[in-house]
């Protein structure tokens, strides 16, 4: 039994009436939102209650969605549409809600439309190999099972770059996909910044004495560590009338609507705090959208600006908050509550000092706060290198583990552990990593701001108030969804551009205490 | 990070390759199958998980998606490609996989292209206000708060039924959405041939002693409930990597693929056999798209071939095994040792008897086995003049008092357990009711057979030993999805068409036995 409903009245949105175009197209575009919005209910689904069995057919079902999202943006009539709009009797006042959609709208409309479906239609069925053999490759420990399958997808991402154009440098193109406006030589410059910063000083923390923190490696019963992690959401202020926790193989969020924004974490039995940080971390990513104004949605901009302030939200309370002192003040007496043997004689300071411990290591996922840019720094090199035609796909191993011993001061002593680590190439997805550090320092930066506007932040914290902190994010960040660029945010919130300073201050301020330096 | 998958091969498919246009009208149906999967997911998702706040806009989803296949199952496209199918120089050969595909896609496109979209959106927003005001009437006892938006779908369901066109009977176009095939005329004389056995035996059992079913209604533990329907669930075979079950407020089942179809149910804590029958009800719903043949995925041919026959897979399960003295010979002792102190003193002869009781009363989705087809009776009635113009909707309160009296025996003290009780009619879904009868008349003939052929099931059913029965199932109904239609399935399986004999046979032995009539 079906039926159609009557489309969404958006009374909020400032639009001129007079623009019929306009508003045809608006209905097109909400459909092409649904399609997005259902294929990632479709991909929920798949990772958190899909039987075993039923893989394949999802996969077909995920790819006729989007493939039918990409047909209707990409369609004549939605590009006439799109032009008899813009060039309408009664064109829309710069700045208006109706400007801002037909710019954004264009923006994707461009892109969507310059690459041919040949070339995607082609990367789309050498990711499918690529994806095999990296899994392959990573069992066997063996790059050369993947190396080929990776050098068509770099001459891929290397021919998408010139079909989208750039001005300065060919990784600009790919970078833009996942950080619009942001260019390779600002990244550059800001992790030559991070590099100077941080690897002398984590060679200081190395040799200093470490915090003790075996005791977070007891045994923690699951049902409780997930209960811990809903009474921490409920702290923070997640809405669940308007979202929902589930339990994945790898935590992500995925949003279907500002109405149902869902987080998934993960429980180890033998580790108290990974499944809480991941539930603050994506706890951050679904605030943000929840947060977004409702005039926006089904419009296609009602979604995170960009995968560097989207990591900044989840950075902010995985670290700002989640790893601070006052956070802890007022939680961890609960946490004792929840397991008194195991933490019988753990202090506060003790566990702080714990949940803070920095160690070099070989994995990105399982890296600190303060080595953790570093991974990336080492991945941006290479992609931006290969993207270049400097660097070729088969001595990435060799380069790999120089740079891991230079700024990390460790060797993998296998692939898998080092080149054949991160799925993302073997995805396509070039471009994607530098979004990870840009996150911390938007993170920085904007939390710097938020203390200085609320004042008292530290004892809001301590207090368990969050209401505060989610508003002035709200206001700042959240509610304007893609309407206005992570540069324009950053420029309007701190007043100037993104910048390390704000993150190196709070590093060095913050481990300078834990490692007394 | 998007990309698209190949399209699956179908091996088994017996389909000549001369025919460029078949295939290509194939991937079209895939996609159309492939947006109603999607639509199913979104529709199970929000029965089951889904947050309380995300219901507006999820109902956008779902519109859009359905809209979508709709769209494409009509576009001129399409229609060609069927033309050019049809009328190849290597036409496909009577009763191959390939003419069968043409045939039910032809079926399926003419009845869709047949509705004019300006009509299918102004039923669907009528549907909209009757949802509401049927509510609003359900609430107040109020009939006339419906009446208006009630005749608003009758006059709906009457021009949709000139438009799709008929012989007999203007009700012949409604049911055949429901029943492909199945005549206003047919149903009368089997619902007939009901109704003169029905009502002397249900005054019979009225008035003879009935069995003892108090202790049915005490309190049950939810979480035992839940166990005992999973332990039912493995016992009678289903196949829980290619589906789940969970709770919702409505038991369905529902498929989005046939290596996907999940179930779900309800629990009550003061009945100890609603959850466990709703339970074994939708097990067989799904075990018949479960065993649909692998080669008609994503070709609208692995659905259920009418409701009829999908009932008769649920009511077999539910009735002529789940009720059935068998098969609690099997499962009662586990029933005792989930619940020792309610159970205690109760024997397997009680427990049989009191799950068999029955009384005549007001609602329909409450009746038991022998009196639910009276229910449907009175709906069929109603429903065949009302499209007729024989009777109006001002006039259905009076009516449904007058039969409910001279049938079951039982007046409604108000409009809500009388005429409002039913969802269907604010759907504006006419001619779905005589399929739920039908099914009760499908699955007696079919389970004659299946015990003719197998011999001893009985004694299969005592020793839990269900896989013969499924694979008959299998074998003889289950495989051709919709390449078989209802009136070949049981002419092919029994040697006759539908007859009411089988299923009076049945209820007369089985209550005969029980009532000592």
């Amino acid at each position: 039994m079906q039926f159609i409903f009557e489309p969404t009245k958006a009374p909020n949105l400032h639009i001129s009436k007079m623009n019929p175009s306009f508003f045809r197209l608006k209905e097109r575009i909400a459909e092409v939102a649904d399609l997005k919005s259902a294929a990632a209910v479709l991909e929920w689904d798949q990772e958190t209650y899909m039987p075993e069995g039923a893989g394949e057919v999802r996969a077909h079902q995920v790819a006729t969605l989007r493939k039918l999202a990409h047909s209707l943006l990409t369609s004549d009539e939605a590009a006439l549409l799109l032009d008899e709009a813009i060039h309408s009797e009664d064109p829309p006042t710069p700045h208006s809600d109706h400007h801002l959609l037909l710019t954004i709208w264009k923006r994707d409309m461009d892109r969507a439309r310059k690459l041919p479906s040949e070339l995607v239609f082609k990367k789309s069925k050498a990711i499918g190999y690529a994806k095999e053999s990296w899994k392959q490759a990573r069992l066997h420990q063996d790059f050369s099972r993947f190396e080929s399958d990776l050098s068509r997808l770099v001459d891929f991402a290397r021919q998408e770059s010139a079909i989208l154009g750039y001005s300065e440098h060919p990784y600009d193109a790919l970078l833009d996909e996942f950080e619009p406006g942001m260019t390779t030589q600002q990244v550059k410059t800001l992790f030559e910044d991070l590099r100077k910063e941080l690897i002398p000083l984590v060679q200081q923390m190395t040799v200093a004495p470490q915090p003790a923190d075996a005791f977070l490696y007891q045994k923690f019963d699951s049902a409780k560590q997930w209960d811990l992690g809903m009474y921490a959401l409920k702290s923070v202020g997640y809405d669940f009338s308007r979202g929902r926790q589930d339990l994945s193989t790898h935590p992500f969020s995925a949003t279907f609507d500002i109405s149902d924004v869902r987080i998934t974490t993960r429980i180890l039995e033998h580790n108290l705090i990974s499944g809480i940080f991941s539930t603050l971390h994506e706890f951050g990513h679904a605030l943000y959208e929840q947060q977004i104004d409702p005039k926006w949605r089904r419009t296609l901009v009602a979604e995170g600006t960009s995968l560097g302030i989207h990591e900044s939200q989840s950075r902010l309370w995985e670290n700002h908050i989640g790893r601070s002192f006052p956070f802890w003040t007022s939680l961890f007496p609960t946490l004792q509550s929840y397991f008194p043997e195991s933490l019988s004689g753990i202090t506060l300071q003790d566990f702080y000092r714990a949940i803070n411990r920095v160690t070099p290591s070989l994995i990105r996922v399982e890296a600190d706060e303060v080595t953790y840019p570093l991974h990336v720094l080492l991945r941006f090199e290479l992609e931006a290198d290969l993207i270049e035609g400097l660097l070729e796909v088969r001595d990435l191993p060799e380069i790999w583990r120089t740079k891991m011993q230079s700024y990390l001061g460790v060797t993998p002593k296998n692939e898998t552990e080092g080149v054949l680590q991160d799925i993302h190439w073997s995805l396509g997805a070039f471009g994607y990593f530098p979004t990870y550090t840009l996150g911390t320092l938007y993170a920085a930066q904007f939390y710097e701001q938020a203390s200085a506007s609320l004042g008292d932040l530290d004892n809001q914290i301590k207090a368990g108030n969050f209401a505060p902190l989610r508003e002035w994010l709200r206001t700042q960040i959240h509610q304007f969804g893609r309407s206005k660029s992570a540069s324009m945010l950053v420029n309007q919130i701190t007043g100037s551009g993104l910048t390390t300073a704000p993150w190196i201050q709070y590093i060095k301020k913050k481990y300078g205490e834990i490692y007394e330096l």
